[in-house]
């Protein structure tokens, strides 16, 4: 089953290639955490530097390997022609971005994809989107975006009905930009749980399960949000540190676990012709490792499908 | 000299008068850290209540008292007919602007007033503004709202030559929504010390003093801003719990301090004819008292005045 592979751009990031295949072995590791079948992996960069890798590092436990000097244009080839069914990448966003919209083309229905990233700060889990696909959207974009944020919701997060908020500067349907004015009441009509606006001090106290917003603030707010948690926690350190009290270790890492989206996959390019992970460029094996397993989660419960039936849905009912 | 008054809104705020009241005293103690003089604080609202908290706390040290049913609006007259120099308000913030706006009008030569808060959490302290006095801006509002804010940031914050950045989602000037490519030229011409654009995880980065973003993105990043950190710091808290370490109740002072833009008295009304400063509801005594001393400085600064000719000086230039 050709589609059933997990294509991983292995050139791509900061600390690759030792990062990739770390996470590719760590991924397949059978007393690790995700226990993914190595004959799933499709490695796609320079083959000789792959093989030489994994030669040194305890050898090659099955993976498959697609010899590419452009890693990231032949792995959306791959899936494009259905010899993958995700690509997983740490590279360059824009390239990456560039080359799933060109390549793969947008589902079926969807007008633009958007990036979506989940969280899980606030004790379960928040799909964000758009984080910055879109920098100018239309309302119509808006409500797709809801829509498929609901469907990987529901087939990949397991969450039954997810409930869709609208980032907001107020509770009431009329607030904000002409944009969100316009959404809010399209969104009332889709075929979701609308729970109206979420304004920013709402965002992590569980009031949605997914969270509409345009690129432009969605963008703003993920900066910002990675950015002022680093900077309090290393605040919250120092001080402590002055008052003669250590901050053990272990707790820094189970609140940074909390706000680091790879703990999810990355971001999800979603409406486009196939799922697409992209994480950081400074993503360490962990983060590789966990795109990895999300990608085929989300292959395998085919939410590709579940988004265009929804989409279609969506279209059958503004046409009656 | 009337005009040196700061005005007192004492029924506004969750609660008050016994914040609003007990803030006016602390700004007044001779051993405290304002030092304020009594006379120049004129409490506004029932004045037998007002004398008969004032008579059960110690007495009367000197204020001045405007008796007023509606306490905003008598306040801003009392701005408009020079009675005070300046206003001071943990009421209602659509109440506080909405009267401000229509009793005080705006500075010759501006054409929409901003909200700012000033915020030294990265170490220094770093002005955003709007903060959503106006949802849907023009690039010449947001021109003028990084003017205001440098005359703010010079005059009452003491910064030599502010450093003033644009709050958007990537360098390049042909970034972000078409406002802010619009705008950007136009600060890059005006007579303020332009640092280009600054993204999300920028913003306490210290790479600029005054950052400008339009209404909406200021107001939910603020928002944001302020219950993450306050989530931050519970996780933190219990985790340390978990592990047997507790936090001291001095750091955590510390950290939230930070993060409080009610040390700097909170958001400021920037471009209408008078000093406004409005708290939040929640605030406790120190906000007051911290408010309080915040208008005055920027009352003596004259920072109206430094407005009112930074904004003639572009109209200027741009004449020529």
């Amino acid at each position: 089953m050709a589609l059933s592979l997990i294509a991983l751009d292995v050139p791509g990031g900061d600390h690759a290639p030792e990062s990739t295949l770390k996470g590719a072995l760590q991924a397949v590791d059978p007393s690790g955490r995700w226990k993914m079948d190595p004959a799933r992996i499709l490695l796609v960069g320079d083959e000789p530097t792959i093989r030489a890798w994994l030669a040194a590092n305890g050898g090659d436990p099955g993976f498959r390997v697609l010899h590419a000097s452009q890693a990231i244009v032949k792995m959306m080839g791959a899936v494009k022609a259905g010899h993958a069914g995700a690509a997983v990448s740490m590279g360059n966003t824009g390239a990456v971005v560039g080359a799933a919209t060109l390549v793969l083309g947008t589902l079926p229905g969807c007008l633009r994809p958007g990036i979506a990233v989940t969280m899980n700060f606030g004790g379960s889990p928040l799909t964000l989107l758009d984080m910055g696909a879109l920098s100018q959207p239309k309302p119509e974009n808006l409500v797709q975006h809801g829509i498929m944020g609901a469907a990987f919701a529901k087939c990949a997060l397991g969450i039954e009905t997810p409930r869709v908020g609208l980032l907001n500067i107020g509770e009431e349907a009329s607030k904000g930009t002409d944009l969100l004015k316009a959404a809010h009441p399209l969104l009332a009509a889709a075929k979701v749980q609308f729970v109206g606006n979420v304004e920013g001090n709402e965002v992590f106290r569980n009031k949605c399960d997914v969270l509409v917003t345009d690129g432009f603030t969605g963008n703003v707010l993920l900066k910002f949000c990675e950015d002022f948690a680093a900077q309090m926690l290393h605040l919250v350190v120092g001080e402590c540190a002055k008052a003669g009290v250590a901050i053990p270790r272990e707790v820094l890492g189970r609140v940074q676990k909390r706000i680091d989206y790879s703990e999810y996959g990355g971001a999800l390019l979603l409406g486009v012709g196939g799922i697409v992970f992209k994480g950081h460029g400074r993503s360490d094996h962990h983060a590789v490792s966990n795109a990895l397993h999300a990608a085929q989660r989300a292959l395998d419960a085919r939410i590709n499908e579940h988004i265009v039936t929804a989409l279609a849905e969506v279209q059958t009912s503004a046409t009656n």
